[in-house]
């Protein structure tokens, strides 16, 4: 029996799909002649939803449509199809402030839950990108552009308080996807769980330490409380390397999905995490040992260089944008001592955070049920468990001691060292 | 010109009141009799709203309408008709928790945002007691119940998170009434503003220091952008012993018209605050010294009383009603030491946010707008500011020093110590 939905609502193919964008003008315009001749195809190999491409004589566009299942499970799991409207509602918000660096949003179709938005073309999906070892010399500058506007503008510092709440009450029935993140990142790797995965037998003691560790335990509860019930600014919700399209040139942050407002940490501790996970996964991609070391030394310079961008541009645009209710002007005037005090305990809390919430994400993808690329394609079970050891001391070491790092180099100097201890 | 308001509403008076609770049976049986008999008198004394109390031949009810301004200041300060609502809502919420605390909501009309309620009496306002100095012995059982099961039960620890969003989102827009408190408890006593007020010219040098102070305003910028972000629980909003009526026997909290979903330190720092304010007025009240130390002495416990009482119960509760989404028990099984580990984390970091918030509060009460019977009354202003220097200095050192504050007992022995400093 097929799961209820709304009135209105249907599972679009691609004829119908021809016929609803047909019939929206500048939608039409932009994908160029006839509409029987456009090329239209179903690409979505992501986990919860239909993504079209549709080519035309002018250009081309993308459309992502909810299902009300989580695609890669099927009907058993039944997801709320809203997601659509707070990822449209994400969007219009962070196109605000980062223009440029969001895809452009065309159509909202409230009864389909269907948003047309631009065709990136030819960017690829950076996970993709980073598992092939391809630089990309503009990413930190363009991320730390989106991670510090995005998240300042929503922020306390930005906004007076009644139009906080009010984007906090909109985005407040969010609560399947925020519960995924709840499951799958901060309760299942520690616990007995069916959709719990891992490289096995190899990691079978690893994830077995990890259900019988006090302090894991403890340091990820703390963080699913603060993910719970702290409202700092509207979080991108899955801010990864799968959640970015980049070329050598471009780089777009996409499927804002997961949105709500929560703690900023989250969004900058899981593309960290991703980072330094990229880092550790090359180990077991080289054909000789030390074929990737100059991508070893991008990658740790680009994750030096998220931190210190989005901790620089973020301090900027608080100081240049008072805006908002939090830490008035009054008290805390420009150019003060005082002001720059207030800014840098604010900035040491968020670095701290920043560490657990990558810790957590960094077990989440070795030991919970969504792995990534970066490792999974590593086909020596024994290569990649070697590899995701490190990842899991590391995730380790950043939950449980997050203040014995004062600076993002002993991160990823921590790194290094799990990897020369084990190859010398 | 008259402030607009939505249909349908209009100030009711003696009259009009009649008419409509002679149409509510439940509520004019309540009352008893010919409603033309009525007894009816508004007795609104505080800064916001209408307060009526009918009496007929089988009891009393009370009746409280929101006005579309500030009462105490008039159509110069609109404020947010719909407080009535949350007021409503909350207290709902809070019956479910707290039965025989709160008073019993009879009746609530949406359009006119009036809400009918049980009479309370002979109960009186607790800071009126307490600034007589009248012991209530079952104030901190009653008390304590109130803080740990309102608290408690809205927050993650037993509410899933979808609920719990529900609620945040359904108090989100009672933004006017936070501002208040954003602006005259976390702003206004620390910067030049026309509202502020203090026993002057004997605090003028005290307000300027506070005015200058930099680890303060620091301090208090880092309780307000708490207060703006922290969804812990649904506050009172209000909770000092001006929202308290008592009788020996018992205890009735009132008034949530700033209910929202806040950190629940803010809750249990307010009346803390309130409680030692007290203590240190009662040297100006005295006809002789010592007078009323027996009655100081019962302050001290009272004080000691609420924040043992409240965590205690705050803590059992944590342990018998593991339904939230926060700190699973199948990471943190009961009885574990790990829990009890996450437990006292936690009821630490509380503990330290109340003195933060309880030492914003003195200073509000003794610089800023809205000052307390327990001082005001006081006639001399010589004594008066003598005490208020003492309510500013433990102020500043909860604000500055919370963490010094291992115990409640080292918070009453340093009240007691400014005392012994200066009367020797």
């Amino acid at each position: 029996m097929p799961l209820p939905t709304p009135e209105g609502y249907r599972v679009l193919d691609e004829g119908s799909l021809r016929d609803l964008l047909a019939g929206l003008p500048a939608v039409a315009q932009r994908v160029g002649g006839d509409a029987a001749a456009w090329r239209i195809r179903e690409v979505g190999d992501g986990n919860l939803n239909l993504v079209f491409i549709i080519e035309g004589t002018n250009g081309g566009i993308c459309v992502k449509q909810a299902l009300p299942y989580v695609r890669l499970v099927g009907e058993s799991w039944p997801l709320d199809l809203n997601r659509a409207f707070f990822e449209y509602r994400a969007s219009v918000i962070q196109a605000e402030h980062c223009q440029g660096l969001v895809p452009e949003i065309l159509h909202y179709d409230p009864k389909l839950y269907l948003i047309v938005m631009e065709l990136l073309s030819p960017h690829i999906i950076m996970r993709r990108g980073m598992t092939d070892a391809v630089v990309y010399p503009r990413f930190v500058e363009h991320i730390t552009d989106y991670m510090a506007r995005s998240l300042y503008f929503t922020s306390d510092l930005a906004l007076p308080a009644a139009r906080k709440k009010a984007m906090i009450a909109e985005f407040c029935p969010n609560t399947d996807l925020c519960k995924i993140t709840e499951d799958l990142i901060f309760t299942d790797p520690y616990r007995v769980h069916e959709l719990n995965r891992w490289t096995s037998p190899q990691l079978d003691r690893w994830a077995a330490m990890w259900r019988e560790d006090d302090q894991l335990k403890l340091a990820v509860s703390q963080l699913k409380v603060d993910f719970l019930s702290r409202a700092e600014a509207l979080l991108h919700g899955d801010l990864h390397t799968g959640s970015i399209m980049v070329t050598e040139a471009e780089t777009r942050v996409i499927d804002p999905e997961f949105a709500f407002v929560g703690p900023m940490a989250f969004d900058v501790g899981k593309l960290i995490a991703n980072l330094l996970l990229n880092y550790l996964s090359h180990d077991g991609h080289e054909t000789r040992p030390g074929e990737r070391d100059d991508y070893r030394a991008w990658v740790i310079d680009t994750i030096h260089g998220v931190w210190h961008g989005f901790a620089t541009k973020f301090v900027a645009l608080w100081g240049k944008n008072r805006t908002g209710d939090a830490y008035p002007r009054d008290l805390l005037p420009d150019d003060s001592s005082v002001f720059r005090q207030a800014q840098s305990a604010y900035m040491a809390r968020l670095w701290t955070d920043s560490l657990r919430f990558a810790g957590a994400s960094l077990t989440r993808r070795t030991l919970g049920l969504a792995h990534n690329a970066d490792l999974e394609r590593i086909g020596d079970p024994d290569r990649r468990a070697a590899c995701e050891k490190r990842v899991l001391e590391l995730s380790r070491d950043l939950l449980v001691n997050p203040e014995s790092y004062a600076h993002i180099e002993q991160v990823t100097a921590r790194a290094q060292a799990l990897r020369a201890r084990d190859l010398g």
